[in-house]
Parts: C-alpha cells; sequence; structure tokens
C-alpha cells in the first residue's frame, strides 16, 4: 500500500469530499485542494495533504480528479492563474469529474494536450449516498488506450465505469440519461396526476402502466406519487434524492449543447422549463419527483 | 358449445374483425354489423349472422361488444335512431372496447342503464396482430360485479384483462398509458439524437440509458434509431407498429379530458402537438417511433 | 317606444345582468330567466318580467338573447326538458352571446333551424365594464341576411358589432383572438423579465419594444410589468382586469376547436397549460397579465 | 471632410459592407479586415486601406467597427492571435455590432477596458436593405459618456440609434424584441391557421384582430398569411426579409442567456425549438413568416 503514488484531488464538495475519501480508503496518498478553507480543514482529518492552488496539486500529483460544480470552476482551475497547467507534468493523468458542457471538456482537453498530458471527462451519476459507499457510475470519455489507467482510480470510488468514448462522451452520456429521465419523470408526474383525476386508483394506475408501453424507470422504480411505492423520495416528502435545482442545472447543460448542436429537443426544453419554474416556486431543495406535487395542486374555485 | 347464446357485435374494422372471428373460434354464435356493407360481407364467411343495424343486433343478442373508430360513431351506435338502446333487453352486457373519450363513456352508461342494462368501457391495447392472435389487452371499466361476466367474453380475444374502476376508467388507463408512451418515446428520440451529434455510438447510448435512470419502454424494447435493435418498426423503416395518427388521436383524447378535469400536462400537451406537426408532415401511416427520422434530419446550410 | 316587442334573455350573471338592463334602458320590455332566483330577484327591479324556464321565454318572446358560462349550460338552455325549443315559435331570432365551442354552436344552430327559427352565435370581448356601459364587442356568426336584425339589438349593448361568417364564426374570432392574446401576454411577460435580468431599465426596454417588431397590444397598451404603464392591472397588484381563469377557460375551447379540427399549435397549447399552472398556483382571480408575477419569482439559493 | 480621422472596420459580409460603405459616403477613411480576401478585394474599390488583420486595423485606426456572424468570430477578433487588443491605442472606441451573447460582450468589454480603451456594444436590427440605404436600428450598450461618440459614427449608418444601459445591454435589448417577434409570428400564424379552418375569412380574421388584443406587429405589419397583406414576404413565397435561420441563431442567443440568468421563458423555448425544427424542414432560406406554411400543411387522409 505503502508504495501507491499519491493522486490529486480538488474540489471537496458534497460529492469531492466523500470521492476522495474513498481513495484514501483504498491507500492512496491523497493531495488535495478546495477553494473553501473550511472544507480543506474538513478533509485534512483523513490524513490527506492540503496544498495552496490546482497548481501546487499538479507539482506533487501526476494523476488528478477534479470535482467542480460548474464549467466556469473547471475552466479557472486548469488554465486559470494558479491552475493545473501551470504546473502539470508531462504524461500526467487529469480526469474532471464535473458535469459541465462536453464543449468545455473539449476545449481543456485540448490544452492539456497541449502540456503532454492527457484530460479525461468522467461525470458521475448517482447522489451522495453513492459517493459516499463507492457506487457511483461513472461515464468516461477520452482515448481508449488511457481508459484501464482511468478505471482503476475511478474503481476505487464506483461500482460501474463506462467508456463512452472520444473525449466529452462521458459529459454527453450523463447529460442525455439526465434528459430523458426528466423527461419520463414529468411525463409520468403528469399521467398519474390525469389518471388520478379521472378516477383510477394510484397504485392501479402505476401496476397497469409498469406492464404495459408506458412503462419507465420513473414510474416502476422512482414513482413521485406519495403512497404507491416505499423507500423512495416520494413517500417521504420528496426529501433525499436529486435535488430539483441540480436537475434544472444539468437541464441547462442539455440545452447548451441542443443549441451548438442544433438538435430540436421540444420536450428537453421544456423540460428545462418547469424545472426553472419549479425552483423559483420552492421545490429547489425538494427531490426531483416533487415535480408530481407541483403539478397536482387543485384550482382555487 | 352449441349451448352457447348469441354474441352481438359491432363494428368489423381491422380490429373489430379479427377480434369477432375469435368470439366464432371459441364457438360462440355471432350476430354482427357494420356501416360498410363490404365488412359485412367479407364477416359472413365465419358463419356469423348479419343484421341490418345496431338496434336489431340488440334485438338478437344480450351481450354486445361494439368495436368502432370515434367517440361519434359509439353515440350513433347506442343512441342513434337505430340505435342498441332502440330495442337493447333488461339485463344486457354492452362492452364498449372504442377508444373514447371518457366522459362519452359516463355518458352512455348513463343512458344504457336508464334502460336496465349494464355498461362497461374496455379499450385495448396491442394493435391488428395482437388482436388476430387474441393477445390483446383489455382494461375495463364499470360495475365491479359484472366484471366476471365481461372477463368471460374478453378472454376469448385478450391475453389480459384488468378491472380498472368505475365506468370511464378503462378509457382513462389507456389514454394514460398511451400519453406517457408518446412522452417517452419522443424522449427517447430527442435524447438517441442529441448525443449522436455530441459523438455517441447509438447502440453504446442505449445501453448506457437502460442501464440508467433514463430507462424506458421506448428505450429498452422499442428503441426508434435504427440499427440499435432488430424486430421493432425502426428496423424495416418504421413500417408496421401503432401508426402516428392513432397515437395523435389518442393524444387528443388525453387531451380533452385534461382540459375537462383542469389538469395541467405540459408534456402531454406538446407531445400532442409533435404528432400533429408529423401527420402534417408525411409521417401519418409511419409507426409512432419515426418522431426519431423527424427530428434527425439535419439542417441544409 | 311603448310599441317595442319584448326580448328574452336567459343567464343574468355578471355579463348578462348589465347587458339586459341596457335592453330595458334601451326601452324593450325583456322576458328574463336564470337558474338562480337571487339572480332573478336583482334584475325585477328593473321591471322586467321573470318567468320559471328558458321554454317560459320563448313562449313570450320571438328575441331571445342566451349569456352561459359554458356549452354545457347552453345546451341545456336551448334542449333540455324545458328548453327554448320546446317553445320557441317560427322566425324567432335567437342569439347566444355565450362563450363556447363554435362546434356546440353549430350542433344548436342545426336544431334550432329545425324548428324553422334562427340562431346566431354572437361572443363578446370586454369584461363587465363594458357590459355595463354598453360598450362591448360583439363577433356574429349566423345567415347573413339576419345580421341587420341581430345588430339593432347588439347594438343597445355594444359599441361595435362585427360580422363574422357563417354560424360558429364568431365563436371562433373570439377564441382566436384570445389564443393570439394569451400568447403575446406570455410572451410579453418573458421577454421583459429576461430583459431586467439581463440589466435592461423595464421602461426604456418596453419603449425599445413598442418602435420594434416586438410591439403588441401586451407591451404597448397592457403591459404586465409594475411601473411601466399607469391604468392598468399591473399597476394596480393584478386586480381587475380579465382573469385567468376566465383565460384559461377560452384557451381550452381553442385547444377543444384546434383537436377537432387537426390544427398544430404549439404556443396556444403551450400558453393553456401555463394559465393551467397559474389557476392552481394561487393566480386564478388575478388578471391575466400577472403571468409575468408568476415568471419573475427568483430562484431560492 | 478630409480632417476626418481614419475608421477601422472589421467584417465585409452581407450587412457589414454595406454599413462600410456608408462610413466611406460620410466622408471617413476606412481602414478594413475581414478574413475572406474576396470580401476585402471587392470592398477595396471604394478607396479603403486594406490590412492583414485586426491588429494592424488597430494599429492604423483608434476607433473601430467591428461586425462579425458570431460570438466565436469576435472572441477571436479582439483576443486572437493577431486581434484587435495586441495593438489597440489607449483611448480607442471599439464598437461591436455584431449579434452575439451578451455574457461574451461583456467578457470582451472587461478585456478591452484592461488595455484602457473603451469597448461598446452595438447591435442592428434591419437587414440587409437597411444597411444599404443607412436606416439600420442600433441598440447601443457601454458607459454612458461615451454614447455620443459612438451616435457621431453610427448615426452614418443608421436612422435610429438608442443607449440602452451598460454593456451587454444593446445585445439583450436585441435578443429580447427578436424573442418577442418569434413568439407573436408563430403565435400569429398559429390563430391565423386555427381560424381559417373554423371558416374564418384570411383578411377578415386580420381585421378583427388588428382591431382587438390580439393586434401585434407580426398580425398588422407583416402579417403571414399570403393575400393578407402586400408588400411583405408571405405576398412573395417568404422570399427576402428575415431567414427562419438568423431568427433560430438570435433565439438560441436568448435561450443562452435565459439559462445563464435561470429566467423561464416557456414560449421563448418552444419558439426557438419551433424555428430549429423549420431549418430542419427546408424554410431555412425562407423569411421566418413562413411558419404560417409550416404549420398549415394539411394532415393525409
Amino acid at each position: 500500500m505503502a508504495s501507491k503514488t499519491p493522486i490529486g484531488f480538488i474540489g471537496l464538495g458534497n460529492m469531492g469530499n466523500p470521492m476522495a475519501k474513498n481513495l484514501v480508503k483504498h491507500g492512496y496518498p491523497v493531495i488535495a485542494y478546495d477553494v473553501f478553507p473550511e472544507a480543506c480543514k474538513e478533509f485534512q482529518d483523513t490524513g490527506a495533504q492540503i496544498v495552496d492552488s490546482p497548481s501546487d496539486v499538479a507539482d506533487k500529483a501526476d494523476r488528478i480528479i477534479t470535482m467542480l460544480p460548474s464549467s466556469l470552476n473547471a475552466i479557472e482551475a486548469y488554465t486559470g492563474a494558479n491552475g493545473i497547467l501551470k504546473k502539470v507534468k508531462k504524461g500526467s493523468l487529469l480526469i474532471d469529474s464535473s458535469t459541465i458542457d462536453p464543449a468545455v471538456s473539449k476545449e481543456l482537453a485540448k490544452a492539456v494536450e497541449k502540456m503532454g498530458a492527457v484530460f479525461m471527462d468522467a461525470p458521475v451519476s448517482g447522489g451522495v449516498g453513492a459517493a459516499r459507499s463507492g457506487n457511483l457510475t461513472f461515464m468516461v470519455g477520452g482515448v481508449e488506450q488511457e481508459f484501464d489507467a482511468a478505471k482503476e482510480l475511478l474503481s476505487c470510488m464506483g461500482a460501474n465505469v463506462i467508456y463512452c468514448g472520444e473525449v466529452g462522451t462521458g459529459q454527453a452520456a450523463k447529460i442525455c440519461n439526465n434528459m430523458l429521465l426528466a423527461i419520463s419523470m414529468i411525463g409520468t408526474a403528469e399521467t398519474m396526476n390525469l389518471g388520478i383525476r379521472l378516477g383510477l386508483d394510484p397504485k392501479l394506475l402505476a401496476k397497469i402502466l409498469n406492464m404495459s408501453s408506458g412503462r419507465c424507470w420513473s414510474s416502476d422504480t422512482y414513482n413521485p406519487v406519495p403512497g404507491v411505492m416505499e423507500g423512495v423520495p416520494s413517500a417521504n416528502n420528496y426529501q433525499g434524492g436529486f435535488g430539483t435545482t441540480l436537475m434544472a442545472k444539468d437541464l441547462g447543460l442539455a440545452q447548451d449543447s441542443a443549441t451548438n448542436t442544433k438538435t430540436p429537443t421540444p420536450l428537453g426544453s421544456l423540460s428545462h422549463q418547469v424545472y426553472r419554474l419549479m425552483c423559483a416556486k420552492g421545490y429547489a431543495q425538494k427531490d426531483f419527483s416533487s415535480v408530481f406535487q407541483f403539478l397536482r395542486e387543485e384550482e382555487n374555485l
């Protein structure tokens, strides 16, 4: 174990913190940085070494994982005044697990390549719980020959590591999945609400849908109607799960990608608007299945 | 077998013809009527008795099944000048398998009840193939005590007969399923198209979605992208399957029901519009999964 | 004046009451009926004769105006057990000022014609204020030769009486105008909100739009942003004006008509959904320009 | 006239060429550059001096106008390896008339300020015709004290020069106007189409809308229905005017801005999708009012 070379980790937030801890558990020395000193302090207890900037991380580690909240943060961490690229070593492996615009991933990859290093995008699905238990799914884009090296690290933090193709396709796979998820979740909520108002029992309707062509993950595994299933956010007042505000962010990225590629996405676009409205109406922190609650309210007559 | 009492059957179209034939196969004498003489003639070869009007059917049979293309046709068949209600016997069982507005089903049920007879709505899912092979699914609404009597007949024509609740809920279940189906099909088509333009291989993307939360019947059983699956309409130039024009009709019924019950259905409503547009752009007779083709066309630059 | 023949009036609600009063002011004896006894009582003070049913109105008057809240109410008033058609005289002129589905207007016209009488649809625009001051606009559909007779009566209640074409086109004109109004109002609200968030002064933005191609009635006459104009509902906390719930009703009629005629109306359909949602979120009684308030709320971060 | 100091002009395309020619007509010596040598050659006949790069323009002129097709082109022209900023002089006035993301305008302004120069965004409305005749409208964002200096130049090319506020608000005003324009145009097309199918005469319907609350620029000045007005693209098979592909581009910018500011724009978003679809269906080069044609096609039955 002692012979393992150190791993750099930049971004110790809700997701990054438990991910980096899983690297420590697997015996990797971790060199870490976060813009918030408290996040660094909290992490220091693991025995990790905290440094002052992304460039300092790059100075001490040739395999680095970044987990940041937005495209702008990722650009800053890589290409900023004290960014990774200031001190990156040739042959380094840089893996970005942030969920960002695939076009930005491609830009970062170009900049990294110019320095003789390798960039891969590897966004995750599964939330904080999966990050803690090491059960995340990683969708990985980048040069195929480097995939094994990336998988070695990512397997410490996730149960599934999927190769998706060239740089940017990891992001693409993630935002595609989440766009379809949002569409089918809103669709399920609309459908259940309509059926209930037409006199159907919610459990019976879910059962019928799930044995028919309307079946989807949102109807059979994560049903948004309270009382239909146990152990899902709808059974717990929409606490926990995947927040509406995060879904709205991912749908924004999907729309950016659709606009860039001139791809018509009428339902994806409207789903973005629905989650945008929900954020403004008090649903930002609730699970995204709360769209059922958002739609079900009765008109006051 | 010879002792079976006759069954009336009104509506011998693409669906009604094979359904009524399955009743004959099960040994039921059938008393049949259709507005088109050719449809009657074709059916006569089965040995069925053809009569001149719905009221004549009601004169000779106290169990009647109707299978008609629209709400207006159903209203005419029941309450028209030569409709069933002119000669219906007390205690008769009238089962309407047409796909129509649940509000119309309720109106018909009231009119039937006034004559001392019983009405149930029992729309089907599964297309012409399932009608021929007797594998339809029936969604049945009406008084629960009569369900067994209905099931005895419907089982001759279908593999699944599901009790949904009071009159109208059979229709409700069907249009709910088809609304969610339309939403998830368009969503799958948008998502696959976006992913492909972002550089993902279609088969790989489908695989990722199907092991993730974007999974739905349209992605894992009836994928709309040519080359992803075999034995589905997308593998056969969108021939066969469930026509766009029929989907547009069902979505229109869903919107009528949503408007009547003041239920917001943003995605269901937009899906209706998408299929409406497709009908006008040459996709009316193609399978409804051809929405992928409709969306994928490249801009001419 | 004394020689004027009596006019029947059915429906003495918020709109019908002041309309009928204007007929009285113009010297017409009025024979009136409403399902609510209080409405009748209140109106009796004008000297009008109150009778017990629509058929009694038809018994005493050969020119009748109906002003009812829904298609179902109109059907009942004309074709119900005690409806107008039970006692209508040949050659009578029946004018329906309700806002209902044009397809229902056509059905009523057929039933009226069978009795040898004339039916015209004449829905109004302008609210309670215009009803009181006799400044309504009537959009009239029906046989052109009868238009002058209708105009004579309607001019007592309205400033504009427009002939639109055959039966049903009055309704069509009204729901078309209101659909476009809803679309441009929501569009104006979205645009003003976006501009404000991008740093533009609302008054300046309105001025720029109003001298440009974005100009519309909702931007230049009824701007939905508080502080931009005086004397409009947005300047008075969205009190008064045209209620969201009424707009939602008219948009539902527009969608029924669009579905019946297989007309794609993507924005009209989505506008219906937006007003439907607003009704469920506490905006039902506010002016329809409150969509600006509905959209502007900030996300809680 | 001879004493006028030279003006730099970068981007000699369909719009830039006639704009720069108007500067020449007003007696300004012009220093010009375009990436396409043919565009430079064509412009040289005016007597202008052609140079090799944006930085060379900045070397010879301290007032520069840029007119480029996209955000990326603008970024390159200002901050690229041979960009304006390589040789810009302190106190220079740089005016960007491209239509781009307001967030990019703000970034450029910051970079320009660092060099001690002034940046203003000044996108135009009015097409090639207005560019030729000097009748463009400029919407200008930037420091108010510099507005007079900008106006002096822009007045040579446009009839209206409007001050909108801080940097980026010129872009904001333009994309806001065009978003509302797109919404009301599609709304007008839907409404006219629905009315026609319901039996209304198009000219009469337009007249009714234009005297009512549905009135907008698209209905009263640029009606999309052939035969309603003369001298508009709909009277000329949708030739000329403002192309669908340009509208789709502007709506993409509006969506980028809406996503950045978390502004819900349900109709603006759907309008973007409608124009995106039209581009893929053969309408890219037609005037944007051709959405009427796109929607009107009949279903094949």
